[in-house]
């Protein structure tokens, strides 16, 4: 697969960020000739450190998608963009929806008018997200499923998946979108618990803490370990028969809350708990949610090649070994 | 009908618009105390001399609803908010998508976010617009119909869609969404050929230019007189049992691109021809369209009362005895 990519030039918007950086890491490797977007929005995840060991090889610029003067200067020449970078939290596109909107509508749709004007040629893996779902009427869900999203950033990565789609029919600008599932490993972002419940039982199973799950532990999702997640985006930048297209990622073997705490439990010692919903949460909560992967399986032979418990040992481990979070 | 609005505090957003000023001087009519809110975007059909005749009787703020410090003060003490500011252009979506997000979509959760902080009794009617549904599958379009829309303007009237229901489900702000079809009457912008067919068939038949078809001529739309418009927001203001839905508008009798001309060439004396349609008119054209507004009359009882033919009557004449339009 990396030899795909070697010697071609490709941007990575989000490319200090948790999966953004792992991409880059992955292409740099492989060879590429890399650029990196990224706005260091407080709170985002983007740190310059998470490109330690390859960032004398890789072209950052700090710079804002949502800048449309800064961004037909920097799309030009690239033959990819994996475009990450956005907001990715729920709860936080509860408390500031228009900072949601403008990080993921204003910020992609910036994106795609300076290619337009600038590098038509180019091509865009997009990295969406399952939440455009809402609440699953059965599961596993499968890209037929209804898009009905239950917060602002549902609706803002749902608007911004028309956009590409829009762009594709009408200006010839190739993309594929890809609907991402719950993402964990090196780099991501321990320290904001408003991105999602897995950094943050992460963050307190490394430091003894109380992991309080919220409900009964039965809830069930499916875990991508980023390597595996990156292996599907550089499958998407390379295959054009997936041009024009949405697909979901997901893991064959979901798993319950509770599960993934006693699989952390095998691996650190510290307490938990299960608690009632908070209000605020319960309130744009999805339920259970397992992906349908087999339309990506199918066009791309991508599978999932780390289970739950590899990827969280790895995960682990990673952080044990660096200095990036507390570790007893 | 008009009952109902006497004495209530009513807002009506772009209320210096085509449709707007129609709500405006119906609730006047009937009795109520009417706030406007329009921001007299150039080009955007807001116009003082729209509200000639009740200006003394309505309380209008020039102000922007994508300005968080004005809306917080203005959407206050209003029992109803009629949200009609906004961009209708799907060519100006394309021309510049930037600012249709941000009247469209920046407006709106500007406006629920000033309710969600300062008035959440209210109840808010949303002009949503046929044009979600793309190109339809098949023909009368019913609420049913996928959600695809072809243009700019279409994902960021589709993304407002999702806040209004959003608000409803999470924050308890009542509203309910009418998707409009092309709506014509007095007061509508004649001069703005960016703004869709039908004005500038008027206004070149009022004018004695030609008028030119895209296509053959056989296109199918379906037209509602503003009156009939007018009717279904209060409606849809007054009737709880429609809250948190989605509704059509249409007309029992769809008409082709052809047969209007023909209607106004019965009333004025002009030239016509069909060309081809420009490519970039073509790439976001739907087709044919006819929508299937059942759902709406069972709930509401509402049905279209002027035909195309007695529709387009009282519009020529409107201009004919106004100083609004070109008149030979």
């Amino acid at each position: 697969m990396n030899d795909i990519y070697f010697g071609k030039r490709v941007l990575v918007t989000g490319g200090l960020g948790f999966i953004g950086s792992n991409v880059v890491h992955r292409l740099v490797e492989g060879g590429a000739e890399v650029g990196v977007i990224d706005s260091l929005v407080s709170g985002h995840g983007g740190n310059l450190e998470n490109l330690a060991g390859v960032l004398d090889q890789v072209n950052v610029s700090i710079s804002d998608i949502r800048d449309m003067d800064q961004m037909t200067h920097l799309v030009k020449d690239y033959d990819i963009v994996f475009s990450l970078a956005g907001q990715v939290s729920h709860s936080e596109s509860m408390r500031d929806p228009l900072l949601d909107l403008s990080l993921n509508c204003q910020g992609q749709l910036t994106l795609l008018e300076a290619l337009r004007r600038c590098n038509r040629d180019t091509k865009v893996v997009y990295s969406s997200t399952r939440q455009v779902y809402g609440r699953p009427e059965d599961i596993p869900v499968d890209e037929c499923h209804p898009v009905n999203p239950v917060d602002t950033n549902g609706i803002h990565k749902m608007a911004a998946e028309h956009y590409f789609s829009h762009y594709y029919e009408v200006f010839g600008i190739r993309s594929v979108i890809l609907r991402l599932t719950n993402t964990y490993g090196p780099r991501m972002d321990l320290e904001n618990d408003s991105k999602g419940f897995l950094g943050t039982f992460i963050r307190k199973a490394l430091c003894g803490e109380t992991v309080c799950i919220f409900g009964d532990g039965s809830q069930i999702r499916d875990l991508n370990y980023v390597d595996d997640v990156v292996e599907a985006m550089l499958l998407a930048g390379a295959i054009d028969s997936v041009d024009g297209k949405v697909f979901n990622l997901g893991h064959p073997e979901p798993v319950s809350l509770q599960r993934i705490v006693d699989i952390l439990q095998t691996l650190l010692e510290f307490p938990s708990k299960t608690v009632p919903f908070p209000v605020q949460a319960k309130a744009i909560d999805i339920g259970d949610y397992w992906g349908d992967y087999s339309r990506y399986r199918s066009e791309t032979n991508w599978e999932p090649s780390v289970s739950v418990e590899e990827g969280l040992y790895r995960t682990v481990e990673w952080y044990q070994e660096s200095d990036s979070a507390c570790v007893q």
